[in-house]
């Protein structure tokens, strides 16, 4: 069993009739339903709950799945570290949408992972540049979403272990659109379709992203803390 | 002063009016007033003096531009070989766009090369990802090319050292249009643009682009030799 | 069922006493006992019989084991060719020791693949670099070996994706032993190791590694042609 | 003019007599006397005036060195922040040594950076990996120290962009011993040996690899503030 927990700010979601109309439950819920099943469990969080994700809980997440966006900075310093650690102790992390400016993706990247961004409901394609990479799995050549926020170069990450996919917007940017990462023991994926207005998280195309993505993540080695091991002697 | 090899199959512009019309006196004509300086000299071989690609040649070339098209298969396998060899000692390469199926290229990256393409004339917007690597110096944000050839992922290439473009083809494909390779001691930019009917390398972006990869390119470090040097005793 | 091919030159251990000793039975007997379980069956292959590395045998192969060493240019360029086609198009290959030189893994590196070499016996140290990789499970902080043949850098490589071994060696030299590369839609893993006048291939360490990167290099997705498609009209 | 800042704690050349002889006047004077030259202006920075590194030395400085080893936890953390930010605004930054534990390069990377370490006065050989990487310039095969401190691997590093020098210790380790890094706008090396005890800035291939280091940490290209801009409409 791959214990998931789906951390969402679900903000707008209360406030914004249009996103309320495309997720009624919250996006967390969306995802729930996306990624749950015989052999992954779900348990989700929200910002108004977020002392729930404490060392315990994460030592006993194997994939740990991010939305946030008008609220980073209201997720405290401790539990963006804390998340950080977990990820390097071995924990996987995926990073949806704007989560590429949360704290702990920031923090793990090292960069500010800026991007362009503009709100014009554009039609994506999001290619599949790296068919045999397991989280491309059972996609073919790409997902066609009728509306996205457009994220636009540069996107201030490093360079990426494996770009998996490339998004296509009819406004014309191109984007990074599904990118790999390891740091520490943790393996990392971001993606960029999610923008709260449309029903991205409804996309067969991208629930099989997301399914695909939380076999890929789920750590088969893991440590409980981290250090610089000092040796009096050489080993042999 | 940087010495450049321009490589040319020149067909196109012999038997074709609308390629004639754009390159009148060859793409490898272009290149040469693209790229010579008072820092860059140019000399420009084509199929038909292929012979003229010399060791000795390719000894004397710091950065090797290669354009083809429909002819690849009839560059000697024993040429292919000795660009790839001198690439490894060091020399330079710059593959442009359907030099992607070019025997050097291939041999280098040792995967096929492939990808999906469609002759539409698409507009392209060819984005910088990476603002501080030196080939994209100048460019701002983005080159627009009134009409490409599109060019589609997956691209079977090995992981990009640094993808440096992408491409936003107005048909909906996306593209790394731009990578950079390190093989050996020698330096490989691979750029998408420049499909014969379109006057690609007559646009000011393309060519601060190529001039850009010429600088980088040229090598700092080089040997005469390749091989595995056996040691009797211990260096130290 | 993963089923894995171990090719062997099998010349040293039939005309020197030193490595029969070793290898009674050829280094592919030793690799086959190491290998083959309940889950991995083992077909083996030697330069005798190198033409039973048809098209279909590869086909049916998940994983290719290659251990050749000085009979190299006795592979001819058509199986050569014909099992970078079978990596490219999916199939798994671990290449060990001195098939560094090897016709296929010098043709999907791109590169001479060269190294610096000693034989003195060394005793080498393998370090795990990357404990969280599939290829290091289990392995703890490193493998000793009393004896091995001292491969030293520069190793002439792509910079691989994954460096998951760094070999240091009692005369001075430091190797990077364990290199993981993805090429086209295959897994290779390149493991320095395996001399044949030593009884590398049975360290339990070292046989290991081996079974974890059996598993890793084990297809998940895999074509049965390479090519680059035509798209007549935008796919959307 | 390559303007260098460096940085070092100097709390071990006032307190450890051991130090004091081989640092009389500090690491930073011998870094200075290391990399001062008509082309290169160096000002230094030790813990005691820290504050000296505001928004404004360190927009003026091209290169960042930074030493320090037992009180990274008395750099602030707002020093540590504006020495990242001005990284990806184009700062080229060197880590030496301990310097792996420093708040930027740990805050850079987003991971621990821990390594195993013993203080045996091991002989070190530094192998150049990549002799045509311009940090490689004029080393020829190796640096060989009569002692260093001795690191170890697992070094808990994203992989880097390349590793330029594998460290062999004669106790048994194997550590990678220069690393490069882009992150953002700005080129960071890491660079192993350096420890306090031993003359180590004092050896010529350490002081080429660290003049080599600036050269190639120079920005060429540079930005005074980060962001994601918003776009109103496409922008073509």
């Amino acid at each position: 069993m791959i214990r998931v927990t789906v951390y969402n700010e679900y903000l707008h979601e209360k406030t914004n009739e249009a996103v309320r109309a495309v997720y009624p439950n919250g996006i967390h819920s969306a995802l729930r339903e996306a990624l749950e099943s015989e052999t992954v469990s779900v348990r989700t969080v929200t910002l108004d709950s977020i002392e729930e994700l404490t060392e315990t809980l994460l030592a006993e997440t194997d994939v740990l799945v991010w939305w946030g966006h008008r609220a980073h900075h209201q997720v405290p310093d401790e539990i963006a570290e804390r998340v950080q650690r977990a990820v390097l102790c071995g924990m996987g992390a995926i990073f949806l949408h704007s989560a590429h400016h949360s704290k702990p993706f920031k923090r793990l990247m090292g960069t500010t992972c800026d991007l362009t961004w503009r709100e014009n409901g554009d039609r994506e394609l999001v290619w599949v540049c790296d068919p045999a990479h397991p989280i491309a799995e059972g996609i073919g050549r790409f997902i066609k979403l009728e509306a996205e926020e457009t994220y636009g170069e540069p996107f201030t990450i490093p360079e990426p272990d494996r770009t998996v996919f490339l998004g296509n917007f009819e406004g014309g940017e191109a984007f990074r659109a599904g990118c790999c990462f390891h740091r520490g023991n943790g393996r990392i994926f971001y993606f960029q379709p999610g923008h709260e207005t449309y029903p991205t998280f409804r996309n067969p195309g991208v629930i099989r992203v997301l399914q695909n993505a939380v076999r890929w993540a789920n750590p088969i080695y893991r440590v409980s803390s981290l250090g610089s091991p000092h040796v009096e002697k050489p080993l042999v």
